[in-house]
């Protein structure tokens, strides 16, 4: 029992480690999910009269065993099964004969990756979520334990004017706060049941495509059938955006982190348990976790390009070249919880040379605060720039002469925590509602 | 007079070329756009006092005038400007000498080049929704004409199964309905007030920064003055991933168009006012409209790459390199609004061959609702597969028993009708509200 | 035995699943090509008095062994390994305790892997040439084949003047053959020698770096060891870029043949051992080959621009954002020879339609050919094109009469046989010369 | 006199803008070497009997006129006209009537512009190669001057062993000679006659293309003519590929500089001639330059990756998507040359601070060394790694010790320098040979 559609030809071994690439060992991922959207296929044709409740019960049955091996790590696709929705047909087929036969009225397996595709999507969007708060809140507290360590500003790598290692800190949990909507938007996008399209066109058979749609928890099902496939590698596209967005936001603040702890600058500190050694280098020890979120974003960015250029010159359907959409878009969307993760520790155990710090900034950053001190005094602008008289004081605190909103002299922190606690209610309030019957097959 | 920093240094000519590239040409697009930022920093400067109320007048007197050249193409910047900022503060003092060069207080190019973007840039945004709406109109209008006219359903570049011609644009309808949330979340993000977070790090004056941001009609200021640059191209970067999204679903329908309409298939014909000629072949109507949004996709989804690829690497703060985010950005987002509004004629003078759309269904792509009728009968799914009966009765018409939601005999418009007018009200809703007084400078 | 810097420090695990991410796997296929390099090392330390001769004949014992295990898929590399280059090590001082801890004597990891990677990538490149060269045969036999069947000539998708189907293909063999200096040039820049390049600051021993690159035959070794670091994504990013040129032609002809075996074409039939089947459609026959090879030319042109975006922003010398540089470059390279040997079936048992191609030339693509005959007597071009006469005669033999160099009536398919033979021949001549005492260790 | 094509059919506004898009200015950089082009067209048409001698005199009369005009920026191309190459036949048929009217005879604008596209390239190439080894010759200056210059060498962003500043540069001189190949293959490619494709089938006249193609300088002409029209996009794809690679070496050595010329580290010092000053910061110098070589890389990758994306998924021969192949080639390969000459006075002017470099060496980076030591001991290298004995000596001068091939106690720079002459032997060797009696159209 192998491929679905095979009728005894023979098929070009080259052909099939072309069409096969990688898809048996990549859906293993999928397992869980394709059984769980199966078995609420399942419960609709059960519904509509197709299967009884006898044949109903074996199903879910037989998917709950294939669920449970699949976790388990125990649970193989073979290449001649090309993916995990033929391997799983094969075996309720195997163990239930006629009764595995009629899992697939309905449905292509067209519409039924999709439904795993987005099961899986959709959780995968709330952990970026929740590792992403996670991590604005570190940098919120190093906002606000640094809030007074005076820091040299930069632009173009060079220093600029005074400011504070808080105010650095706290300016990218802002930012990162900025991306929340954008995965919030990923996962009502994805949130959506796909099940029922088929391979575009529907079938002739009175689906209940609510019912399967409200099984698992989605929002709403697609509706236009054909719009169900065309929204194939536009999803990853857009999901891969959003998460290659917040991506970006830790490699550059990875790349600030390299910079500021290295040998010349150590303005920060890495703790042993996040940097690795070198082969050769007795002495070394390497910031590699820095410099793979910095990779990682750029890998990310790569991804989505990769999706785009893929689905983007295809006509309207399905197409093959589809297929080619899933591994970026399983492997971009792990990688950002997994640069999250990794990046917690580093803040976590990041240690602060704060005496350094200050004694890093340059006289000549004052340059700004002593021209605008002339502006008070009337000169215009312009004219006090081209004086440019000297700073007075101690010039690495003139950031506390900056209060207006949101300037290193005025944190506002408060803002960026209620943002922070508002997006964790978010959360909160958008944990997909799987059917209780169903959950004993998969729970994520 | 020339650039703002200059204290006679002789700049390298080479450098002097690369450092400008194509600034001068590009930013007479945002010159109305930094007048009117002025003025609402000027406004604020005269409310802290820096300004007299004589001063403030004569400053929105010469930005108007700027502005009103502008918008005549009668306002150019030299490459020894550098840039629309400098050209404007330089006519400012030239026109006014002193009470030009207080323009600039409190402030820097990094965030004044940031208001211009955003006003711009959330203008364009609503521009895009405007026209995609119209377009959404029309391919509604399609489906409807078209939700009877039997047509050939393919996957793989295949026949698959009978459909209608109006399931077909229906789908883009809806696909592209998709993209109204994201296209919102731009405007979302890019409405809010760089202005205040000069360099970065804020100034020592007490800037009013939710002041400018209520002239200007933006949601609300932007806080950590460092987060403000950080977003430097990543604004950018989301903007023209929502864009490229919807440009990705024209090019999409595009190449259908281009396939319907091929002299072989012949299922719609391109009005001669949408097509061009050859200069060799005197028989050629060239589809070029179509090929162009096509290709226009692509280059839109490579601007946003190019912008990731831009900004990502970058520390935190400002960077030279940024610049080169402002082509991406302005084209990529101009060009959307212009596939769109080149799309609108070729949708409404399209033709249909209706008795050539029908005559293309093969018997064959009948199959499907054959098994699936045996199925109805009792057979397991997988057993009528194989089994493959031929189908009964005429197959162009087989989409008629597909009823279930979304399929081809049951399109559902009204669902797509009730979205297209909760958008169009939203643009009402959200039309930025300029201060009146600030109105004479710039109207969009 | 672990980590090669192990010195008894706990790394974060979220730390160590992002820094070894698939190395553990990827770096399987690199194990022989790891001895193989390894072994000229230790011979070359032998030569300068690290190693003595019985340490080195030991050395290359398990050498030997480790090759021929990974070449049985029987060497595993674990995550607290990291990669292969630990893995080897760990076992050559497991089984020869401190002749094992010798073999790192005046080299790094990051050398190391550079010449594994040269010797698998200047393999995989020759692998491109042949696959390639046998496709180009095949094009070159259609190409005569059918150097009569008269075809539509298309431009912008649509009729522009009668050709043959021979012209078509013999097309595409040309520009595959002008991609061969391209892949000749790739295998020029990988076959030199990174080994002794150490760091990138070589070591404190007399290294003899000559004598391990003829070993290994390499053309020279290269010289600046900071130079051989720098080349690191470099190298990878101009074959990948080579690659994806040939790819994209691929891609390009596999458009041209899934359009001319569409259901409503029908030029040319593909066999069924390279068609695969749906899951849910009885009929249907998709040519999923020709989409992966399409969609696996998108996939090449990403990954260069991936590896170009990894390495681009980096300062010299290592860093570990280039590990995310080596799974684009093993999957890049691989996938162009599985493309090609799958497009090679397809090329086989291609079936033409000659007559369908000859009706499916509209009169109207004439028209060119009638404005010429009017030149001919005498008529200025553009008053001709103007004019329009119709075309005389059988309009889908009119190619016969466009016989100057290259056009479908004068196809010169001996230029292109006389560049195939001269590029099998560059093979044989570029057979790369391993010294006889290591090509018991992995012979290619 | 407008459109080349027209009949009188009106064409939509937005239509007429989107396919025009920005060719109109682009195309002036065209104008001259298409007019070169038109004339050896139009000497082979006089060679075959197409035109008369007096003809031909008045064509290549008009052409040098334009070309003239071109080259003082006083010829225009109207939107209405589309292209360079309307405008041309235009002004000839203005100028001449009849006359005009045969010089499209025989052509199409798709050989049309790709004979200017690839005289345009080639002479592009060899700029590029010019500025290139000018640029290498410098380095090679600075490798030899600085050749005892302690530096610390890092990997990871972190001091790893001593080195020297000139092993630094001597470095990327190698890496930029590595690309030499790469630019020359380039020229070989685009140095190839395209003229007599026509659409790609050629035409019923006895062209004789291998006169075009000795006229013009080229090596031959390509031969199959729609393999000629499959080459758009992909000669541009490779030349881009070439070019981006050289541009990105550019950019990583401007990473280093900006890095090593930081007010923090101060190794080196950028001259005032090619830095920038701050609107706001009057203390600012800004290394703007080396910022936009390496946001310049970024683009110039980015281009590459468009035209790619764009190319890549058409069907055979001519498509109006390849249009937008044109302006990323001319901007990208224009750019390199543009970051090439201002890279020029950077390296000119670079003043280093020795003593900063040395004292910079931290004594741990000489722990490597130190083990070696022991290594000659007959300590197993990674006991020795492990006990970790401290560095002897003064540190920052270790470097001296490692003299093996390209460390940096070896330099071999004369390796070096007899490679870059070679190189501009080559480009004495390779100055494309124009027939005399067309030089005065247009000497590039």
């Amino acid at each position: 029992m192998t491929r679905l559609w095979d009728r005894g030809e023979a098929l070009d071994d080259a052909v099939l480690r072309l069409t096969t690439d990688r898809d048996p060992e990549l859906d293993l991922e999928l397992v869980p999910w394709d059984c769980l959207g199966s078995a609420a296929h399942a419960r609709m044709l059960e519904s509509i009269g197709i299967l009884t409740a006898i044949e109903l019960g074996d199903i879910e049955r037989v998917l709950g065993e294939i669920a449970t091996e699949a976790g388990a790590n125990d649970f193989a696709i073979s290449r001649e099964q090309e993916d995990c929705h033929t391997a799983i047909e094969n075996r309720l087929t195997q163990s239930l004969g006629d009764t595995g036969r009629k899992i697939h009225t309905g449905r292509s397996r067209n519409d039924q990756v999709l439904v795993a595709l987005r099961l899986w999507g959709r959780g995968m969007c709330r952990r970026q979520l929740e590792a992403l708060l996670d991590v604005v809140d570190r940098l919120l507290d190093l906002g606000d334990e640094h809030a007074r360590t005076s820091f040299p500003g930069h632009t173009h790598t060079r220093q600029a004017m005074p400011t504070t290692l808080g105010h650095h800190f706290a300016a990218w949990a802002e930012n990162l706060l900025d991306t929340v909507p954008w995965l919030q938007l990923t996962f009502r996008h994805l949130n959506r049941s796909p099940s029922g399209s088929a391979s575009g066109f529907g079938v002739a058979l009175p689906l209940d495509r609510q019912l399967v749609s409200d099984l698992l928890g989605f929002d709403a099902p697609q509706v236009n059938t054909l719009a169900v496939q065309n929204d194939r590698g536009k999803s990853e596209y857009l999901a891969l955006a959003a998460a290659s967005a917040v991506a970006t936001d830790l490699g550059r603040l990875s790349c600030d982190l390299l910079w500021f702890s290295s040998d010349e600058l150590g303005f920060v500190g890495l703790p042993e348990t996040v940097t690795t050694g070198s082969s050769l280098m007795p002495q070394k020890r390497n910031p590699d976790v820095l410099e793979l979120i910095r990779a990682g974003a750029t890998r990310l960015r790569s991804l989505q390009a990769e999706v785009g250029a893929t689905y983007g010159p295809l006509p309207a359907g399905y197409h093959r070249d589809l297929q080619l959409t899933k591994e970026p878009f399983l492997r971009g969307m792990q990688s950002l919880v997994d640069m999250l993760v990794a990046l917690r520790p580093v803040l976590t155990g990041l240690t602060v040379d704060v005496e350094r710090c200050r004694a890093a900034v340059l006289p000549s950053s004052g340059a700004t605060d002593a021209a605008l001190a002339a502006v008070a005094e009337g000169v215009p602008f312009r004219q006090a720039y081209h004086d440019a008289p000297a700073a007075e004081g101690e010039v690495a605190e003139l950031w506390r002469a900056r209060t207006h909103l949101g300037a290193p002299g005025s944190l506002t922190l408060d803002l960026q925590r209620s943002a922070l606690t508002e997006a964790r209610r978010w959360l909160e309030d958008h944990r997909p509602d799987i059917d209780p019957a169903l959950r004993h097959i998969h729970r994520p």
